[in-house]
């Protein structure tokens, strides 16, 4: 599960407790539920770099909602590397980006819901239950019809240009203020040094671990997604450069 | 296990501990431990959230205990909708009021605590290892002799007016600012206009899911809970209107 | 699992993932991952007041790491009360001056890691998918070859002056600001009141219960873990005081 509901209030717990009552087998994990409030963007960039480690047979309830109650929909989607349950609203752009697609349902069929249907917490009424409902062996197509147009952002994708730069953006900002970039760390020749521009300032790389820079230095480094990532040692990389989600980044490379 | 003790320390950790050592096929399930700090109305509210959802036989062990140490007593509670184990200082006031108890015993055993018993933290010393016990078979009456006053505040209840309108107050503010009202939806006539008095201001309704309503506009809407709750989209209710637990709310409902 | 990786970004999360994908039978805790981040101290005390609790063949991931990725190993530990996994940075220390090690290894056998190793999360890529092997019976050995020389801090001592008052420091300070010393309580005897100079202040005690004391009142007992704890009821220990870890605790104890 992973959620922007916090822990003070009970709704993940809630949720827990749907899918025990359903499926008291269930192995029900906490994946993140500090999202930030709202935020289907950063909830579907944590979902990213989390699902591909999970088994493959895993069910991933991603739920930040900001329709819920309007006519957004429910969907629930099925990959080689997991099914996946959420609000249409994007939150599985990632997922669309990178793996194929076995079955994909609008979840319409009630009976798989708590009732009545509450307007402000789908979470616990329509995605939990169908969660735990699916984890018992129920298939797919009984949650609803299939589905063909789900919502989804595009990825935005680094590209590299004439004179060999790399020009990318920053595509998320995690809790400790360290950007992750756009940029797959497999572009930049291993050993070899590059410079990052961003927000005006040069950062220069790679660095092979925090470590190594000194207190309060920016670094680049490749990230533990797989992508350029630039840091402060000990301190808020964001904070530091003044951006935010989306800055453009720009690598140069010479190779020796 | 729902409690005040924050994720920072391991206080909830060494819960789990407990509870697995005494008993290791237990699923223990944090339901919410950000409960503002010894706020057992707050406490008490969430519990009743939370445990209709659980599987009947679940143990809900609700720690939030600014006495530990001092005479107040512990106690175990046994209905058809769950166990309770807490502190008895008013944490089970909602379930006293929703449902039958069966059995209730002041839990005084201590062949069922770790010892010594600490002063501060009853949380790992009495109330995990009896709710493992609890989920071993051992029965309740083992646990301490029968009990028959336990401390209750008084659930307040809302109330219609001579004229129709109806009297209730703020329950519980929950981490967005949401207030939480008293007014149980069904006594609100569906798909007609009401309006809510609070702090001065009207808030019409209902609204049918929060992203109808304009960014920082107040609305009301019938909650997960089923009661009457007043918000602001992507806002806090309880900030823009100033009032806290316990403000009075006054609905009108003019049929048509 | 105790780190310092927060919810808000799925690093805890896919660890999980990681160790159920090679053991989906494990049962996984989280014991704390709010320790103050990059504080090899206070996780090592967490620790100690954790693991005690847990069941004796349980493994603890500990993984609070500022010199990831640079030169310092990864080691996992075999004593009667557990088996620890951790970095190399002394996180193990109160462990190592309480524990018997009956085996210890520098983790170095690439075949229990996920590959290609990241730079910056070796909880996912090395301590979480170790430990998964080792609960699948994978013996020590194979892991890696014996260590002898672990990085290990001082565990600060209280001492007992010829005067016969006992001197001794604040060993951690909690989210709420209590202050745990080092100072034994069975140091202390029973029943005779005692008087603790913390920063120009005079403490006395005990209090047998938080609640005997007022609002606002500092007041020093013997806390959970077994040593002499001070804090103000309902209120921060530390901010009022200003002190932190390390600050110098007297206690005089004049028997009747």
């Amino acid at each position: 599960m992973l959620t922007d509901f916090g822990m003070a209030d009970g709704y993940v717990g809630v949720m827990h407790g749907v899918i025990l009552r359903i499926n008291p087998q269930a192995i029900v994990v906490d994946v993140c539920h500090d999202v930030p409030a709202q935020d289907v963007q950063a909830a579907a960039f944590v979902l990213s770099t989390t699902y591909p480690y999970f088994p493959d047979d895993a069910i991933h309830v991603a739920v930040v909602d900001p329709g819920v109650g309007s006519e957004r929909r429910a969907i629930a989607v099925r990959t080689q590397r997991g099914t996946f349950i959420a609000p249409d609203n994007g939150l599985l752009s990632y997922v669309f980006a990178r793996e194929a697609v076995s079955e994909m349902v609008h979840l319409s069929n009630t009976r798989y819901w708590l009732t009545p249907l509450s307007a402000t917490f789908h979470g616990r009424d329509l995605f939990a239950p169908v969660a735990a409902h699916l984890s018992l062996g129920v298939p797919l197509a009984e949650m609803g019809a299939p589905l063909l147009d789900p919502v989804r952002f595009a990825v935005p994708q680094a590209r590299r240009q004439v004179d060999g730069d790399i020009c990318g953006e920053v595509l998320h900002i995690d809790r400790f203020g360290n950007l992750v970039t756009n940029v797959p760390g497999i572009w930049l020749a291993a050993g070899q040094p590059w410079s990052v521009h961003i927000a005006g300032r040069d950062v220069s790389g790679p660095l092979q671990a925090y470590a190594l820079a000194g207190e309060g230095e920016l670094l680049s480094i490749i990230g533990s997604s797989g992508y350029l990532e630039i840091a402060v040692r000990n301190g808020n990389a964001a904070a530091t450069l003044g951006v935010s989600r989306g800055a453009e980044v720009k690598v140069a490379q010479r190779l020796r």
